[in-house]
């Protein structure tokens, strides 16, 4: 399902031009993506899917975009409420109608502030999980002028991977998770920021898009506190040997999972 | 090939009780075993493909054991001159008769001593490339008095993990490569304690008894004073769908590579 906006109104949440909703295959979710300015991608989704959230658990998703992955959560778990934070006033306001054109303002709330002042914005060792697909690219100085909202969602301009997981680790309960997607080649300085604001690597998979080639991604689950003892999961692969979807990821995008 | 020894001489070489002869499917490599005390794995075969050495390197093994790794490296690649250093006499005295039996005394040189004092044994910053197939195991108490050679081998007993990144760190030359594998288990440690001694992680490649399984092994290349850039390669998998060695492995056993 897709369908373009032009001002129209979809349960009296507008849709603005160049938007579209896409159906998330799953409990008859929608979500609004405007391909010029900001989609959410595959590594969000593998996110959604890597995440483990129990019962009445509270969860954050820092730089959350579209949205996309408080609203697959609500759908995939049965934690208690989700909060999203963008710094993109946008993504923000389009994440927010994404939230209504679901009637899921019981359970999510979507802030517009910076990761960076979170600890403002939310109470300290307060949240279970957090979840973050962060940008991936490390800048030059070139890029640091760039705000426009792809850039934004995609270099280090307005946060680092430090800043990610320093404030994620005050956020965070003890014993809380804390899960994200990345570039494996950053997976040194993953692990060793991570130790060094005591959340330890707990679980970690690698995405591969065909068996034959490195990995493109790589899922994240680390704990406050916990000693390292990492678990390194089967291999996820995108596409077989024909070139489709391999059966895991078809399950993820429409099915079960 | 397989040949029980009972104080039998090959090429003037003594074969003790209990030992075997193997045939390492490399240039009519041979090499001696006691399959009571001592046998090389999976693991230093698979770090040995993993190892890359180029023309005139000197390459020095810790905890050589057998010596298998200096001996199939001296087939595999142009190095000029493979150290093993083994802190237990018994399978030191063993790779040493694997060395004569393979003709090889101008290519290897096999020394019994303890690898945290590897630096009172050979120059600091000599070597280009140190491997290591260390034991995996981290000890509790318990273990500590107990010295029989597979516990050595598998425990940490005599050394850490530490020790052998720290000892290895002194020992290569600025850019010199270091490999060695390992648990995935162990992963955050490595990748700490390395960039903890200037190792920065170059490339690591995960090896998966099969395609549904998470990875058994790790093989990891870092280079002394390199930052972190990580290569992830594609999966290195055992077992086909068919429970038998998969393609690539049958190369590494018997083939080409």
């Amino acid at each position: 399902m897709l369908e373009y906006g032009d001002g129209m109104r979809i349960n009296n949440v507008e849709i603005y031009d160049n938007e579209r909703i896409d159906d998330l295959h799953r409990d008859n979710l929608l979500i609004i993506q405007n391909p010029e300015k900001f989609c959410f991608g595959c590594d969000a989704v593998l996110l959604s899917y890597f995440v483990k959230i129990k019962k009445n658990e509270i969860a954050l998703d820092l730089g959350t975009g579209t949205g996309i992955i408080p609203i697959l959560l609500t759908a995939k778990t049965n934690g208690k409420f989700f909060y999203g934070l963008e710094i993109q006033e946008g993504p923000a306001q389009m994440a927010q109608r994404s939230v209504d054109l679901n009637n899921l303002r019981d359970k999510i709330e979507i802030k517009c502030g910076d990761l960076k002042l979170a600890c403002d914005i939310y109470k300290k060792s307060f949240f279970d999980v957090i979840t973050v697909n962060p940008p991936y690219i490390v800048t030059d100085g070139g890029l640091k002028n760039n705000f426009e909202a792809k850039a934004v969602a995609r270099h280090e301009v307005l946060c680092t991977l430090e800043d990610v997981i320093s404030v994620s680790s005050k956020l965070l309960k003890p014993n809380g998770r804390f899960y994200m997607v990345h570039r494996p080649h950053r997976l040194t300085d993953i692990i060793t920021l991570m130790a060094g604001y005591k959340l330890g690597a707990k679980t970690i998979q690698f995405v591969y898009p065909k068996i034959d080639k490195g990995p493109t991604m790589v899922l994240v689950e680390a704990v406050r506190g916990a000693k390292p003892m990492l678990n390194v999961l089967k291999p996820l692969i995108i596409y077989g040997a024909d070139g489709r979807y391999t059966d895991e990821i078809n399950d993820i995008y429409y099915g079960g999972c």
